[in-house]
């Protein structure tokens, strides 16, 4: 085993805090990565927070992983030591069903997670990216393009793949509507994914205090949800309404925002059930469907596809002392437009 | 003006009764056609009794028509005196904008409906099937296949449409698995669709009542929904399900019956918002969608389709003098599987 520098919730509600943890030596399969960076992803916070009741600690949380290769298992074929990867929502799967020939391993039971899951052997927890190094089997390692920083790149990997999984597979392209409710840290790097792909982006945000902002990134234009004519001057308008945000929302509203065949992909987990009225989706055959990031082959698509368009995250670095105020920031939204942590800074 | 014998609704709650309308003089695009049968959709009811607060009296109900072409405008050119037709949902839609082109003029504001619609002209009021008589533009009149008969082709016109359509879209094929939620008017000809087009189909209905029926029509299975475990029995096993009842449902429960990607498909209209967890939607990527009828050329291509597999309702033919009869057995849903009124008794 190799010890590596970590911190880690203790407990439900406690602050994070330097933590030691070990990393199995690299097996055959193996890829041993030196963390640079690591992504602040909401569902870290929620997490530590023990918000959906399933958390075990201590936890090390961080899905949003970017750094380098620094040992290689005697089987591994696609990576190398110096090379630069990336380690997204998990490090492995179910493959005793046909699934994973068809890219859809991350839907199946049996997910293991990049932390606050069990190892496929049964025994030993994961622990994520807020630390020195991971080791994880090579079919779960990605590949980080030449031209994309580490840094602004880590977030690519949960936020960047949960936004470009449902706008690839409902077609956002040359010629369809695209409306991002929500530019946070998913929606902002949605709408600058949406823009490469040629469609035509709206974002719906409360207010319009990032503005300026989304029509840098690339939208096309900006509403506020909270302006009283924003749903009439909208109605019918969009292919495609992915909605970033878990707030309760008047989603019958946002529905009559689609056009025919029209769909509402919420990405977001609302705690409530969400009230639809059946005339909203039989009229104009609209659908509400929902998305959860992407399989392994698909997220390697995707950061090929942002290298191409030079797409990576807004980021603020942050230094891991600093993380639990990092949380509180977040809560409240104070972030342009994701925190990520300098893992170099664990050394100080 | 031509007079037609015909039964109406003369208010809300009133009884159908005779009456007699008017029918234009067929203009240069028009088809004339005497109506031989006309189906009993359940919408009627709901019509005839403003359940929805919109209804227009008096009323002639009626758009599972059937008849023979009597006469036909100078510039008609897809149908002769003598011809076998039907007349669906609506006579006439918007045609100044592209939708036309795409077929999708039934989801159009614009629409006039077969009965409880004014005409474009704006003045006179639609009058349905419950007729002797209804002239039609050419562009709103199906053929019906030579191999049909009839009387039992005319439920194809509305509950055939709304069953084919969504079937169509959502890819119902060899490998598919389709469930249909309620086996009346609607799901007993989806049932017969669903088999031709080669999916693999299971009916669900709250009792086993009438399981060999289904199985006659060509169900694989019949699963009871008052059992306590087919959900579990039957979790994650549908790519489609296509849910032809309005009453209040467990929706997640329905919605765990989905694969990943599958579609829960609603043409009823419950009257309460149906709440749907965001868990059921996220996990599986499973959506939730309305549909609502067909295009005529959808129409036209769902004749043809149930001509070729020999594809009609199973009736139960009346005569209009016990059409209200007929009202109160469908509100008990005591009629297999539709009422067809032989128009001929209009003349008793």
């Amino acid at each position: 085993m190799n010890y590596s520098k970590a911190y880690a919730v203790a407990a439900a509600h406690s602050p994070l805090a330097p933590f030691t943890i070990q990393r199995r030596l690299p097996a055959d399969e193996d890829v041993a990565i030196s963390i640079k960076y690591c992504g602040i992803c909401h569902s870290d916070v929620s997490m530590a927070r023990n918000a959906w009741g399933f958390s075990i600690f201590p936890m090390v949380p961080g899905h949003e992983i970017t750094g380098i290769v620094t040992a290689v298992g005697a089987k591994v074929q696609k990576f190398k030591i110096g090379d630069r990867v990336g380690v997204g929502c998990f490090v492995d799967s179910c493959t005793s069903c046909a699934t994973r020939n068809v890219d859809l391993e991350h839907l199946m039971p049996g997910l293991v997670q990049t932390y606050n899951s069990l190892e496929a052997d049964g025994r030993s927890l994961t622990y994520g990216g807020y630390s020195e190094s991971i080791v994880v089997k090579e079919d779960y390692v990605l590949a980080i393009p030449d031209r994309l920083p580490l840094d602004a790149a880590a977030p690519l990997l949960c936020a960047g793949i949960t936004m470009y999984s449902p706008l690839r597979r409902f077609a956002a392209g040359p010629g369809k509507h695209v409306a991002i409710v929500g530019m946070g840290g998913l929606g902002h790097v949605g709408v600058k994914i949406a823009r490469a792909m040629g469609a035509e982006v709206t974002v719906l945000s409360q207010s319009l205090s990032k503005a300026d902002d989304a029509m840098r990134f690339g939208a096309d234009h900006c509403y506020a949800t909270g302006m009283a004519d924003t749903f009439q001057a909208l109605a019918g308008r969009f292919d495609l309404i992915i909605c970033t945000v878990s707030a309760e929302l008047d989603w019958n509203a946002y529905l009559s925002l689609l056009a025919i065949d029209g769909s509402l992909v919420i990405i977001g987990i609302p705690e409530k059930s969400i009230p639809v009225s059946a005339l909203s989706l039989v009229v104009g055959r609209r659908s509400l469907s929902g998305s959860l990031m992407g399989s392994i082959k698909e997220t390697q698509e995707m950061l090929d596809f942002c290298g191409r368009h030079d797409i990576a995250a807004e980021i603020q670095t942050i230094r891991i002392q600093d993380v639990n105020d990092a949380y509180e920031r977040l809560e409240k939204n104070d972030v342009r437009y994701r925190f990520v942590i300098d893992i170099a800074s664990l050394q100080d």
